[in-house]
């Protein structure tokens, strides 16, 4: 399909702003990039597409914001296996009322992140179209000498750890959350990550994931999850809990460590970022959060069910 | 945000499609998937996003025509490189009308070709939504011993060779064209490939790409560029020429090679898709069609502008 000039244009724009490094043999501008990766450890990919209307609306959500986020959940899922970012390509359909400098906010709010973080842009396709706008990255990282953390490896007596605070990331979070790649690196260089994912869906849905993935239940305790400062005041006839529980987008890390790990990480905490242990790990079957007055009710993939 | 139940079965689904190779050491359900690099060559990594009523429309395409030129413009990328092809990343952004079985064909066209080519679909992101259909493969491959092949290495002197035909590919051929992957890596092995490109664009249009990056004019003979069979008696008031100079999507290989090169790819063909010599670099600012008549005229990127 031929590119339109505006498309070319932008193109052009974006091959002016991105520095090249010496692991990109060949950038943007070509059929595709070339790049050098720094070992032979395991290569790490991932895609996320967002889309208007769905991951963002316009507004509140700004050209820079959204281009932001874009680069953030991917850079998230990097920081979910405990891998290193390291190339990201950018293809997006752009709606034609938008208009250059809402293509170029997007690409700025992208690249920002993606320098804070040390990844290079190295290619994408940018196409012009009447619908709504869809932005999809995909991120080349790589594991460490450690190797990667995967959903999967949760045992019985691990504990289940998070970072920061959940809930109410829709209010605004989730368009200025800073991804946990460099929290992730250093977890995993203080203690053996049995299994990780960063909170995208929920939390108890993440959770889930890493139930089923491993093949175990979990007990959580209700006091302990950290509320973020937006829902702990919450008056929308859900608790604060469920809020926490339900919401998503909150991008902060979920993981699970064995007991003794798990100690050291609250004693003596390598990260800055709050570490909290919510619950345990057992045997498959009981998926239970235990409330301060000791009744357990049900956990479900939505956050809890309450009993009448 | 949440994963609606229709697009954890559809990933579900694709994830009992997938068959595990050993280079993948963890495929489709993670946050990102880890594979492995069979060497320390160059990695090539491409993006192409599909935009109904862009690239297709819904009919004619079918679910399994959409899927399959979505991975065939991602191989065909890599053919440009003359690259390798190992794992690709799938991302779609799909109408709720268009139902589950859509979804799933979209997958198994897409999946048929990348098996045929020995691609490992490794993850990806499934969204729905009330927009039209997105579909975004990435695409990670390798380059060869050879190393891979730029836009930006033709020289003044060098032939013009092209892979097949030109022109009414927007006539069905767009849909089920073969990406030219092993002709690619033939005719790598075979002789020096100075420039390379897949026809997208339209095969002036993408001429002019490889004269833009290597700084380089061009002179075409009309009489042999191959004329596909669609466009050989077309009757809509542009010529055949026109059609195979403008029309795009022919996702054939347009390639400069040395003298002695060229000589040897005509006489002794590595592979048995028609190669065809269709004219010379030169000194920059010449950008000619030479007619049958002798008569030039100026070769532009949208084919050819007739002088009156």
């Amino acid at each position: 399909v031929a590119a339109a000039g505006g498309e070319l244009e932008h193109i052009s724009w974006i091959r002016s702003r991105v520095v090249d490094r010496p692991d990109v043999a060949l950038g943007i501008g070509d059929d595709a990039a070339a790049v050098r990766l720094p070992s032979s450890a395991d290569c790490l990919l991932a895609v996320d597409m967002l889309m208007e209307g769905t991951h963002f609306t316009i507004p509140p959500a700004t050209a820079s914001q959204i281009g932001r986020k874009a680069m953030a959940v991917n850079l998230s899922d990097m920081a979910a296996m405990a891998g290193r970012p390291l190339f990201a390509l950018v293809a997006v359909a752009l709606n034609r009322q938008l208009g250059v400098d809402f293509a170029q906010g997007i690409f700025a709010g992208l690249q920002q992140l993606a320098d804070e973080f040390d990844v290079v842009v190295v290619g994408g396709d940018t196409n012009i179209w009447d619908g709504r706008l869809v932005v999809s990255v995909t991120i080349l990282g790589e594991a460490t000498g450690c190797g990667s953390v995967t959903r999967g490896g949760a045992k019985v007596g691990d504990w289940i750890v998070t970072t920061g605070r959940f809930g109410g990331s829709l209010e605004g979070q989730h368009l200025n959350f800073r991804p946990r790649v460099d929290e992730a690196l250093r977890l995993h260089r203080a203690v053996s990550l049995h299994a990780m994912i960063d909170v995208s869906d929920g939390l108890a849905a993440d959770l889930f994931h890493i139930l089923d993935e491993s093949n175990v239940g979990a007990v959580l305790d209700a006091d302990t999850i950290p509320i973020s400062e937006p829902v702990r005041f919450a008056n929308d006839g859900k608790s604060p809990l469920q809020h926490a529980l339900a919401d998503g987008e909150d991008f902060e890390l979920l993981l699970t460590v064995d007991r003794d790990d798990g100690r050291q990480l609250i004693d003596d905490p390598p990260i800055s970022v709050e570490l909290t242990k919510i619950g345990e790990i057992v045997e498959p079957g009981t998926y239970e959060i235990v409330e301060a007055s000791g009744r357990r009710i049900p956990l479900t993939r939505s956050g809890w069910e309450h009993e009448f």
